[in-house]
């Protein structure tokens, strides 16, 4: 850092769940504005669904603009994945303590089981000023791509991450259940999947939701052996409590744009 | 209907918390692109918060536009609410008919807790085409708003209308609760909330988030008297299992932009 430096500040950029169209007006203003743009080198073990190819669909100058890869695989190896972000954060700094202004590019909303969190908050302990742009979440994106609510007007909403699918989850409380990044952990949950639809509940699953290989899947599709990727949402919902709620299971078609 | 009109589409819009900034290049696409407008003519009991301002700051040309506003009032007498539903659901398929496509603004995300699901569901029951945009919610809003992650890695997150929060819900299992639209309901949860932060769970509270009169509220100033606003969102925090996730409990500033 010189002496003269003014430190940039580090932004955390929820680009939404994959369609560039659901970035936000101030994640493009707040990307254009940064000298510095970062992003996990690799996300999504197919490697795919990379957050810069995303946002540079929205913003073609991104490609010209100083970038930042940092290796972040995912790992839960913890002293790993400590050294990993230490690294990444690390990097990070010295780009604020030169005066540039950084972003981060992170898939769906920031605040919400995101990797860019730790970075932030390894950041702001080193103090620099670090802030969020919210992001289009994926559930709220597969709601939209499934066409209709994700749950009814007194029922509460459960966001589920993959690892707690993996200790067992129960589906017997009220509202409606959302299961993120499912790929493999909804093997877990098949039996449980298919009692709840047997109770009269529904359950829609959407792979790469918003992506140019979206796919809808049927739960009587997933074996083993044929089971959607990492960035899968699971909508289950609940049976309706009264008759007139069963307009809001998807009686609307499912909506593919 | 002309024997010759193809008939528009609806479109319900997520246009976020309230930050005109927060909407999506497809919000702002897709709202440029319909001959018509629609939205609540007026929402909240403040009847500051309105939807068309919002969107009108982002799209000064929306002011132009033809617009519908549609008597829509919150009210417990379902009676009342099938019928203003029912009559705004006609006045949009009266647009369709002739050929106009018709967007719906809402404010955060179509899909969870909004009164146009239910217009959605009855245009699409009368035959008609109806897409949702998602946008983003007001609780990945008041995170950022907050600095930091809303639930760590391997926990559920709840989120909880108003009305069950007045039934009586119980804050003792994993995981982070959002509590929406929390005005008045907040007093049913004050005992809960505080026994959870001497507990060492962490409570925050965002009223009218991303809005011009945001204000952060802190627990010990809520009494029946004095109490934020309709649109107020409540973050309440499990104590963390492991001292190394104290670090997750708004360690960082508040950020106030």
């Amino acid at each position: 850092m010189t002496a003269t430096a003014r430190p940039g500040t580090l932004y955390g950029i929820g680009i939404g769940p994959g369609d560039p169209e659901l970035l936000t007006l101030k994640a493009v203003r707040t990307i254009e504005a940064c000298a510095v743009v970062c992003y996990p080198e690799a996300r999504g073990s197919s490697g795919k669904v990379l957050a810069k190819d995303i946002a540079t669909a929205a913003l073609p100058g991104l490609a010209a603009k100083r970038s930042l890869g940092l290796h972040l695989p995912m790992t839960r190896d913890a002293a790993v994945l400590a050294a990993n972000r230490d690294a990444a954060a690390a990097a990070i700094c010295e780009c604020l303590a030169a005066g540039d202004d950084v972003c981060f590019l992170t898939l769906g909303d920031p605040s919400i089981y995101s990797t860019y969190i730790y970075l932030h908050r390894l950041v702001a302990a080193r103090g620099y000023s670090a802030a969020i742009v919210p992001g289009v979440t994926s559930f709220a994106a597969a709601a939209a791509e499934l066409g209709d609510g994700l749950v009814d007007a007194e029922q509460p909403l459960h966001i589920v991450p993959g690892a707690y699918q993996e200790q067992g989850l129960e589906l017997d409380g009220e509202g409606t259940s959302v299961l993120m990044k499912s790929g493999a952990a909804i093997l877990g949950m098949l039996e449980q999947l298919k009692d709840l639809e047997r109770r009269g509940g529904a359950v829609r699953i959407v792979e790469n939701c918003s992506l140019p290989d979206q796919r809808i899947w049927r739960l009587d599709e997933i074996t083993p052996e044929h089971k959607p990727g990492y960035f899968t949402i699971v909508v289950a919902k609940p049976a309706p409590c009264r008759p007139a709620d069963a307009a809001g299971a998807w009686a609307s078609p499912i909506q593919t744009d």
